[in-house]
């Protein structure tokens, strides 16, 4: 990790500057890809597994039996552990339902909202060494409660043209309706055009890789929306001199072992603590299997030292770190002077971790900055909001006026005309809500 | 308008198809004129806005000066229209203001969800003939209800370099914090990354010509957020044999008379409104100033008979309309069956010009569908959420052996570690949070 002490404000820019993600070089490779598929559907998706995921399908369609199976391939204490972490996501994500109260803003005008469940969504799970379970859970689960009523999965499948039992396990546990053996930019493709196997959806969520990235930023230009740009995983820790050196190396590794391009930032105002994170980074870096990642990554990755509380809030605010842990004497001072994070994690006993499996949280979370303008997921991002509005003969003469001569100004006839008409003769002159 | 009765559902995908809207082709120009700004600042957005605008300016921030000239040039009774309209904006959007309740999903494990306002946001205001200063005020309440600190605008100024005074004075009104004259790609260049005269801001909301949408979406690849996807605008009215042929008729112009490509649809179980409602469409077009574009526009729109409710309510969220109108007489019935809609307005006395511009509802919303998976804009269009989570030893203890197994699966050991460390010796063998 690059030792960075008492830098002024001048220099926090070049420091913020994060590992780039350029995905628009391969956006003409992904486009083919997606055009294929959008003509030639179930044939073309067939093609690309077989060409990039080595395995030839005899169906996209994941079947009830090797769902069945993968029920009984699953060992019991990982079932007990994902409905525990079922329950606390549930529990979490059903706080987030709201009511939506009708407001008359002048008399006889009548306004409210209604949420409403994107109908159709479709989740992509990646594939490779590791299954990410737990992505199933907090995409699946919120989409539940939200009441989409069709909520599909993608995720590659093995050379043995299988899924990961957990994954299939976890999908049936949260409620998906349906799981496809896709990867790749052609899941992507499948789901936002549909094709004889998969239905098409109006939203697509999930991480992946560069790719997949690239895919579902073109799909989103026009064809269906998306849950949020991605960016190579990243958390920041603030801590103090109350900190444990153990806990803070901790965590700084495992968001370090997610990928060689992930940041771990450690900002703090005790030079103490710096040096011993920095011995207890080594002696647990040791016995990580995935070592070689985690040492790549701490490259990229920096510890801090500020003179000031001031300086470490308007640093973080600035950084807008994906994850943040605050492993401080008085932690829920600094939380509230937080503006732009995706996920916060609070005291000496809250590891990242926690809120990427169990806490109940979500840890589908904006990254690269975006937590400054984008919300992780949560309940809303399933959810569309219809505004409606009622109005009765006696709410038009009020606010009728005003709409004629805002309409006439901005040179809109047919819009004053459809109100012209509706106002009753010896109406009201002028406007008046009161 | 096309007359299009009884279709049957295999029909239905053909009829629902919109004038396109493809941008793509423009991005290479696009790009290039990001790129340029991105690098040169003012000095190119002022040799764009001579290209373009036709126009030298000496500065690109409206002055002090400005602003106070534009005040004294908009007429009382345009001042009293504005401030109805921004009292019933804003009465509307501050009841979508939200707490968030603490819940502890398992005993010492605490999560929660804290809203915070997007620091700063650019809004876009088309020129051109008409001024429309409504959406100044549709797009800058709601973001100062939500408390974002820097609320920009760009507005393209006329050949004199000036920008309409009712544009002016409804920013000033509204809150806007800094005004600039600068149109086009420029001016979503200059948002997204910032200029010697525009700060850079995180989200820019707006609506504007195929090369502003094709700009926005450029940037939101990467460098900001924007508000939402755009399209040709475009209502949809549900009406039966108690509508007024008149009202009807005058809401579908209203609609025509936006642009060419604008698209008005009569979805109706009442054979005679339809020729009642042609024959008022006539009548009614002689008089347009704006009948050009609303003939041309007609063209794109059609009138579509029922035989059942079922189909009008099936069709109608099939099609997800931007605006929707339902003239009949049980329209509360139809309007719990929507699902898919930007905004709805029911019974005889609410037309769509209401909402426009002074019902309390937001008039940017999402068009071409995508009403199918986006909310228009409302007050949570300026907010991310934040979520927290706070656990205490025993927290924990309780939830981190179910952590351990489930980081294990998925082979990241890392982050069972920074859990594994924090648990006491003697603690529980498996997870529980009863």
């Amino acid at each position: 990790m690059q030792l960075i002490k008492y830098p002024p404000r001048s220099e926090w820019d070049s420091i913020l500057v994060r590992p780039s993600l350029d995905t628009a070089s391969l956006f003409g490779l992904v486009q083919n890809i997606l055009d294929d598929v959008r003509r030639n559907g179930d044939k073309a998706v067939f093609e690309y597994e077989r060409k990039f995921d080595c395995v030839s399908l005899q169906s996209l369609k994941v079947s009830d039996k090797e769902i069945q199976q993968a029920r009984q391939a699953v060992p019991e204490a990982l079932k007990q552990a994902v409905y525990l972490a079922k329950r606390n996501i549930e529990m979490f994500h059903a706080t987030q339902k709201r009511d939506f109260q009708k407001v008359e803003t002048c008399p006889g005008v009548t306004c409210w909202q209604k949420a409403s469940p994107i109908e159709k969504v479709g989740l992509y799970v990646p594939g490779g060494t590791a299954p990410l379970f737990s992505t199933v859970l907090m995409l699946a689960l919120p989409a539940r409660i939200a009441g989409c009523k069709e909520i599909i999965l993608c995720s590659p499948p093995d050379k043995d043209g299988q899924i990961h039992p957990a994954i299939l396990f976890a999908a049936e546990t949260a409620g998906v309706t349906d799981i496809f053996k896709i990867g790749g930019v052609q899941a992507v493709a499948s789901m936002a055009y549909g094709t004889e196997s998969v239905p098409k959806v109006y939203k697509i969520f999930g991480p992946g890789n560069q790719y997949v990235t690239a895919a579902k930023q073109l799909v989103s230009l026009k064809d269906v929306a998306i849950d949020m740009p991605a960016g190579p995983s990243e958390v920041q820790v603030i801590a103090d001199e109350t900190a444990n050196p153990a806990f803070v190396a901790a965590d700084l590794l495992s968001q370090a072992e997610h990928g060689v391009d992930s940041q771990s930032m450690l900002v703090t105002t005790s030079e103490k603590l710096v040096f011993d994170v920095s011995e207890q980074i080594d002696i647990q870096l040791f016995d990580l299997p995935r070592r070689e990642i985690a040492e790549k990554s701490l490259i990229n990755s920096k510890i801090i030292l500020f003179d000031t509380l001031r300086d470490v809030v308007d640093f973080t605010n600035a950084y807008a770190p994906e994850h943040l842990i605050i492993e401080t004497k008085n932690y829920h001072e600094i939380a509230e002077q937080i503006t732009n994070a995706g996920s916060v994690f609070l005291g000496h006993y809250t590891p990242e971790s926690a809120g990427d499996y169990a806490s109940g949280t979500n840890h589908t979370l904006p990254t690269n900055g975006y937590a400054k303008a984008y919300s992780g997921v949560n309940l809303d991002s399933f959810i569309k909001k219809i505004t409606f509005q009622e109005i009765t003969e006696d709410g038009i003469d009020r606010i009728g006026p005003a709409i004629e001569i805002m309409a006439a100004t901005e040179l809109l006839d047919a819009h004053k005309n459809a109100v012209t008409l509706r106002l009753r003769t010896g109406n009201r002159k002028s406007s008046n809500c009161k």
